[in-house]
């Protein structure tokens, strides 16, 4: 049997995955970034197949991870997070750093950045893990706290959007959610 | 340039990872475990190759999660990290559940856990990225919080072992660690 709220207890940060480059450039809110080898260091995310960063990411062979503030503008969690890039340019009005590969980085409440090249694409049935290698990594702000998913669901009443890997059909929940 | 500090930015959980069956069987502690797919819920753990758990997963083809508490014991990290299940069976004197795959599932310290049947293994260097699908997962604490790697790190003082994806020499960082 599977308690879906069981599933609320792993836990994640949230970042903007983002790829492409100069001319045209995308992001979106993930919860999955982890790293997966310390020699060299390596990160992996996890993306929906449907996403449109996915395209630039294959494309560019590239990727960003900006680190998102626990203090982070609800206005990110809807360009980034419910919106596509297909119908809207997301970066249009962002603050944006391209990096060594020339992908945009988003700097919007970002307090630390990465860049990775791409090494490996999994893939594991709607979603693809990339796998990049770390090429660069900042720390832009060192004071203030990491966001996590649990305290944008918990404190910060956020869902995920059905791209996510972690999204939950709420009727598979025995306690309905109230958000 | 990469500033390593900047990786502590990344959120994970910390549980333990359990593979075998009822004869032998082993587990480690993780900090890389992480949904991939919603539908169907699959999750993907980090595991070094030279782990002793690594050959349980690919002998038995599946795998347990068991999230740990915040409170969790030291002794259970000394044990589950910091040693070899090739030296010592970890689970003499643990509370242990088998799965229906027959996998043991640790229950000290464990507010949920999850059992997953193994579908790929992603060799990524020196570690295996193994991707099972959720059979299982049940909650045994809902009052208590997950631990996370950040506050195993900062409040508990807590280190990585050498073999945790997430490990940093010490000569990496520009301000040493204390502990």
């Amino acid at each position: 049997m599977i308690t879906f709220e069981a599933l609320f207890k792993i836990s994640y940060g949230l970042y903007i995955v983002g790829s492409g480059d100069k001319e045209r450039g995308n992001g979106f809110i993930s919860n999955s970034v982890f790293q997966v080898t310390s020699e060299p260091p390596k990160f992996a995310v996890c993306c929906n197949k449907n996403n449109f960063t996915s395209e630039f990411i294959r494309q560019s062979g590239a990727f960003s991870i900006s680190v998102l503030s626990k203090d982070a503008s609800p206005d990110l969690f809807g360009r980034f997070g419910f919106r596509s890039g297909k119908d809207v340019d997301k970066l249009d009005g962002i603050l944006v750093k391209y990096g060594e590969t020339g992908v945009p980085i988003v700097l919007n409440d970002t307090i630390a950045w990465l860049e990775c090249k791409l090494m490996q694409t999994v893939d594991v049935g709607t979603h693809l893990i990339f796998i990049g290698e770390l090429l660069h990594a900042e720390i832009l702000d060192d004071m203030k706290e990491p966001l996590t998913y649990q305290h944008y669901r918990k404190v910060r009443k956020g869902v995920a959007p059905k791209n996510a890997p972690t999204y939950i059909d709420k009727s598979k929940l025995k306690i309905k959610p109230t958000n």
